[in-house]
């Protein structure tokens, strides 16, 4: 369409991740502009700005990055959204320029979690070689693919190969299958995404006080609406190790009344909440819904409040 | 006032009881009609009928009638509504026809509580005299009134000294000083009583399954608003031991937003509320607020989820 | 067997009322000298003093005596022990002197509660007589079998007939079926019945102070452990309606282990627990053992534990 | 001591990053042999075989390495213990070769995650230079250090300026003061450290199903004792994004009777619990006991309840 600009989008490079998987994953990445950035928060930074309208960053068991910086980031400085979940099939490759054999390979640069998750099949398959670490997995490829290059081979996400135009020796070379990374694309605070039946919700909440029993008494105002979370993660909130806040995933949108009335009673309870999005489940699963707990079930008890109120 | 017809209040009789002292305490009892029951069910049926404009029956603790019938009577039938309580001390009184000494007593009739509650004073001042089980305080002291009586003493409410001639031999001879009956007013379903700060609410809460963690989970819906609860008790259904509901009394009003929230959890989540009132505290004891659930709290809460969803 | 004393049971009186029949129905009754007692705390202290072996009286949803006074009867004093809960269906029938007819009723006699239970029967059959109410059911019949009575019929227990010699104009006239009142078999503290898998645990707990959340910190030490109650009742404690006990039955038996732990743990958390019993649910409703609380998990986790602290 | 080998404790290498630094302010650390590693597993991998004695690894808040890959290796694999944590402030130093001055550094390493904490410091000190991310901040220095480096400086722990023989330009240039990296001693399973009164325990607990309340549940068990938690993450179990456990730290030691109660609860009730340690907290914090929480007051119930099963 003439006149409009592509989207742009920035991710956690550099190019040939995990993570630009990810993004390459959404269908409006093929026509988009796309930001490799050197840390998730440059990549936040840059849909704060305005440089960039979305930002596809690592969230949870990651390789190439941090989960836990990615908490922080976006726990503090300018609110931003996340708007959709995308998993990635953790499948590793042994990447090495063209012509090279298995059996050449001396020295193997990955990223200290892509190690950890090869070690068995790189004992097995390249006894020999020496593992070197690099901060990310396309890094390793792409030293590997420099004329004057001090390593033979790299262990990386697929894609790498094709970014860095090295050859796939091997795939799938992790020692467990099924590893997946979570992914999500965050932009600016807007209307969330419309319900599908099968969303998610993430909140970032502060205690009052981290009084005996602080934890629990959060947790009650998801369950007296019957509101299921599916992730919970304790965070220090920077200024020492001692002041907790808390990252968690809940089950349900924000439109659904059970999910509204829980954000009420927790922004109530607590010294804040930072709501950061609800989107769709990626892997679909829709709602399990506790008995009355339904937006219609919401809806006739306030009538009948009323009524009691007002007869 | 010419034209408009004096109120008219049923109450649990016979004359002379704690329930007429407590209906007595009313400052509108005096120019009104009052009406003894022989039962609980009888005083709260004239209500439904329209034959009173209220009923004074005994609700804890009671000596003349019993808690449960009135908690039962209250859960079934015509829905009413609690619109005050009363307490009334529990003194009795040792009466007598008029010349008669002490140690002329030989038969003393009382209501087998207050006999339970007498009986050191009874068995020390009066050792030989046989002590006579009646329905009531009241009906013991209208036989020691008659000409042919059976007995020659009764143990009754101060009030019945009065409503049956007699004369009072001894004052305050329960062995245990500071008993207290609570007594409410009953009337038909109205607007509540509005709100002074000190309010109590009135509950009958059905469950829809006898599971394990049944009743928790229903208090988790006062816990999860800061609401507390002043009296829960446990009560079978009738149609068999094994079903339960649970009759409660929760402290504050339902027009307090976090009372309003916790109730409508209570229906959503149970198979019937019934809602027996907000009334005034007799002890006057002002609601202590939890932090954050004032209607401010709620008033802000709500502003702010309404941006969340529509920014 | 020679030499052997007959038990001694004392019961709430007088003879022929429910409770009467609730205590012959155990088969130990029938060679036991019964003795009717005035009240519930006559007959509890009969047992306390040592002048009788056991105390039938009634618990919950009484027509007799009073719920209410049974539990503070048990709750104070010189501790009992619950042995065993009886259930009696609540079957009223229409009792006269022989040769009366239904026709010739103008006073007919009968308890508060009898009364509120057949009303409409009452209301239907015998319009015209008038219902006069005595203490008991039994207390009505005995009158009515006087030879000057001032009653021609009462509504009482149908044990009634036989103990005053009446006759049985209408069997089962409560207006609902399927009532049963629940009685209690109390002795002197003893090793409690051994399990059978079908156990109710009885007991009093006096929370620490009246602070809101109280009673979900209370019932939090039941299912915590996977112990399910099937009644509570928040009682005053005597010295005024401010301060609370509750009466409770737990699903269980003092010998398993999570009854054990949770009772070690209302111990600790509150300011007194009475232990009133542990004996066979009467409906024989087998114990729901919710996963991981068998007495073999409570042993195979206490290995475990032991092997953490020594290894 | 002449025929005692001194310690060998493994560590996340490379040498002159913030691990070692935490190694080295242990006391034992001083006369023992420190094995540098290139990733978490392989320096716990170094405990589990016998290589190492101890290993220190970064679990919270960590610049070098990932928390959430010391917390997965930890929850699988031959079981380990923390026997101690170790807190570091995370102070960031600015180093380049000998004789090289500020104005001179056009290309700076460091790790991501340390060039997200010294972003504002970068952009205002050295607005010019072009920040290249490593693997590490230890690995950035011992780059900077070689003859042909392609970098000028770098941003790493003060430590490695000793490392790797280079000048610090600045020091403590954090854009935010204040953090703290906590590491912890990991050693193979044996008695854990005696009880100071200020101690942690860690676990890691997987539930038995995702049901919704699983984890209030589990929380529960910690509540029901008066044992409070300082942190908790849920962590995927590695065959899946939907399954999980949950990684934590809890107030008290094994020995303490409530923390022993509660874990046994946990083990019955979970599918599985692993114990990671009880060690003195290294704030110093002395336990807040609830009370009815302290060991004799287990004591004392248990006595009590033998007592009611045995009178």
């Amino acid at each position: 369409m003439p006149g409009v600009p592509p989207a742009r989008y920035a991710y956690l490079g550099p190019q040939g991740t995990f993570t630009e998987a990810a993004l390459r994953s959404l269908p409006a990445a093929s026509k988009a502009e796309l930001q490799p950035h050197g840390s998730v928060g440059a990549a936040l930074d840059a849909v704060r700005s305005g440089g960039a309208d979305g930002a596809v960053v690592p969230i949870e068991n990651s390789i190439e990055g941090a989960v836990a910086v990615t908490l922080d980031e976006l726990s503090s400085g300018e609110p931003l959204m996340i708007t959709r979940e995308i998993h990635v099939d953790v499948q590793f490759s042994l990447l090495a320029k063209r012509g090279v054999k298995p059996g050449d390979l001396r020295r193997v640069a990955t990223h200290p979690h892509a190690e950890a998750q090869c070690r068995r099949w790189l004992a097995t398959h390249l006894p020999d070689a020496e593992v070197v670490l690099e901060s990310s997995t396309a890094h390793a490829a792409e030293v590997v693919a420099r004329e004057d290059s001090p390593y033979d081979g790299a262990v990386a996400a697929p894609i790498a190969a094709t970014t860095y135009r090295l050859a796939t020796l091997a795939t799938n070379i992790a020692d467990r299958a099924g590893a997946v990374t979570r992914f999500v694309l965050v932009s600016r605070p807007a209307t969330p995404q419309p319900r599908t039946g099968a969303d998610k919700t993430s909140l970032v909440v502060f205690i009052r006080d981290n009084h005996p029993g602080a934890l629990l008494e959060m947790l009650e105002q998801f369950a007296a609406r019957g509101v299921d979370l599916t992730r919970i993660e304790s965070r220090p909130t920077g200024s020492g190790l001692g002041e907790y806040c808390f990252s968690m995933d809940a089950v349900g949108h924000v439109d659904d009344e059970r999910m509204g009335e829980a954000l009420m009673g927790l922004r109530r309870m607590c010294a804040d909440v930072r709501f950061l999005g609800s989107y769709p489940r990626v892997d679909g699963e829709v709602t399990t819904v506790v008995v009355g707990t339904t937006d219609e079930d919401f809806t006739e008890a306030y009538g009948w409040l009323t009524r009691l109120r007002n007869p």
